[in-house]
């Protein structure tokens, strides 16, 4: 019988580590991070229960930092500002690989069949593409323009429908859509004149629409992907700092737009408003006034709220506007520095990190009370894997 | 050293249970489930390897079953027709928990924060709600009306934001929405005369528009739940057999109903053709000449094709509609009985059951080539865990 014992024990030794880890056997559909940004690491938590389940370091530079989600929701594809791109497994709380890219980058996104990861960059400027799996570089796209064949800085990358990518040329005014059916020979379409610096982009949630900002200039770049020969034009003229150029805080993201029902709900730059377009027609249709110059406005998944952050120094407050009335019906002081809001995919509740307090709080969105709340060092960006199901998150 | 064999041992017999479980540690955001009718079984399938990685057996009868997902994706809820309600855990191919609530059931829905499952009963008629952790019964809703106090079945349950269910009562010409902010106490609102006999009904994807088909006379119950005192009123006053009573081999599913960017495309009951209806006043806009009786139309999840199926013996098609152009862009004969599609959550591939072959096919949205199959004992109903973040699904 004793001579069993050697066997088992090498059994034993060989199943430890895998037994580590079926401690952490469960669902990955409610699982989200939270950047923070100053230590360069993300904590992973559990959306159902209000907890931390692990931290991982060593991600470099977070400043601006965003996440996609493999569609098995496994992992996080952390997209840092050094050009650092890292692959977290949220099960097992670890850095699953990790690749330097480029010297400087902003934003990427995830191709609709979960195999192609991009990131766009400054320097050099243009977008890379990877293996999700591997991280493998399996297409390069400089962004190249003009005479000169100078390098523009991208922005504004989102996944379209059928393993597209599309993004914007800050330096040449371009929108570039890119077809990766082929990784090994990127279909690139080029749209010149696409306006002046365009600095941020959104596609709405069908796929079908993507608009940039434009810092050089008022008005907004609008592109109709579902269209045979795709081409930009100039919506919301008035949209922009305007003749005056009043003094802005901070230029308002472009991802936070909220497509609530029949209309898209966007700050306004510098005027302490927010702007209602239909989404049809894409002009203006009414204004609505608010705290301070706004930050983000999210609309919650179902478009019945629109949830609104302010610039310094009024980022300590939230306004709630009701979308069918366009009237803000709840206003709060979450603390100092509210910087990001995420929703839970369907709503019930939503996550804001107030960076200053070292805190995530989380709110039931129908009763407006606090249900919970975590520690995180100067959190920001909050991401959860139901991303991964859709398009241009 | 002999002395610790036996901790040893022990610590491998307490760990190999675990062990057997670590294997499966991944993701859970792409499995799904595929119902085989015949043998009240499921098999669980990963969607991303196109790869069969269990089936459980001991479902009841899954004629008509449909099924939800925990909102961490890990477990299924399957509704029998038999009254029997399963909860399967993906994970470990199992079944975790099952409870025969009812005689006579048809559907069921999880709330919006994943805490209660509703399941709508024909007998007795009404609909019961459960913990979605235990299965055990939280509240009783029974569908009683009139002066007699009589028993309506019903029909047409779906979720609604706000920890809301939705529901059709077919005997009664009722429509009800019950909030179970308190599930000890649901409130109920009742919309009476919503139409003759309800059979059937879906809600939008923002959890905005309720609609129920009618089986006792033409026209659809529309109900907007934005609205402080919702009220049922009839539109497309021409959808429905007719004055002619044409002959109707099967009447179309309303959870099929595909909204497609600006326009919903319904099948048309008894008619070769689908209609297409305006999504903001609910007015037709248009038709569309197809192979036969339609039953399934269904949106790719970006609203640009809409693939449909058809009733027998036409049931061996598929024609693809392009939503711009309101054209048929493609068609092809999966086999006998392709009764249904399930898109993957960005709509890069759909999966067809096709029960007389045994067989479910893959196929790219884009290309329209069939990229991969399994094999399933008479396929029928498809579902994805992705349908855990989306309201009605």
């Amino acid at each position: 019988m004793t001579r069993i014992w050697p066997a088992l024990v090498l059994f034993a030794l060989v199943w430890l580590p895998l037994s580590a880890q079926s401690a952490e056997l469960r669902g990955t559909g409610d699982l989200g991070i939270i950047i923070e940004r100053a230590s360069g690491s993300v904590v992973i938590v559990d959306t159902t229960r209000h907890a931390i389940l692990g931290r991982v370091t060593g991600l470099g530079d977070l400043s601006h930092a965003s996440a996609v989600f493999s569609r098995d929701q496994r992992y996080a594809y952390v997209f840092g500002r050094d050009g650092g791109l890292t692959k977290v497994d949220l099960l097992t709380a670890t850095v699953a690989k990790r690749v330097m890219q480029s010297g400087n980058s902003i934003g990427g996104a995830i191709s609709d069949d979960g195999q192609l990861v991009a990131v766009s960059n400054y320097e050099p400027g243009g977008v890379k593409v990877f293996n999700s799996t591997t991280l493998e570089l399996v297409a390069d796209i400089p962004a190249t323009y003009g005479e000169k064949a100078e390098m523009s800085k991208t922005v504004g990358l989102v996944d379209a429908p059928g393993r597209k990518f599309v993004f914007s040329l800050y330096d040449a005014g371009e929108i570039w859509i890119a077809d990766l059916s082929e990784p090994a020979a990127p279909q690139v379409r080029k749209l010149k004149n696409a306006g002046n610096q365009p600095y941020d982009a959104l596609i709405t949630g069908n796929g079908r629409h993507y608009i940039a900002g434009l810092f050089g200039e008022d008005g907004l770049a609008h592109v109709d992907l579902w269209s045979d020969q795709p081409e930009v034009r100039k919506i919301l003229q008035g949209y922009g700092r305007g003749e005056q150029e009043l003094p802005v805080y901070k230029m308002p993201h472009l991802e936070g737009w909220a497509q609530a029902d029949e209309l898209f709900i966007l700050p306004a730059v510098g005027h302490h408003q927010l702007l209602a377009m239909d989404a049809r027609t894409f002009e203006e249709v009414g204004r609505i006034d608010v705290h301070s110059q706004p930050v983000f406005a999210v609309a919650r998944p179902d478009g019945r709220q629109v949830w609104v952050n302010f610039a310094h120094p009024d980022n300590d407050t939230i306004q709630v506007i009701d979308v069918p009335s366009l009237k803000v019906v709840h206003e709060f002081k979450p603390g100092p520095a509210t910087l990001h809001m995420e929703f839970t995919p369907r709503g019930h509740e939503v996550w804001l990190s107030v960076r200053d307090s070292d805190k995530v709080y989380i709110y039931d969105t129908r009763t407006f009370e606090k249900v919970g709340e975590l520690d995180a060092a100067k959190p920001s960006g909050i991401f959860f894997t139901a991303r991964a199901g859709r398009t241009g998150l």
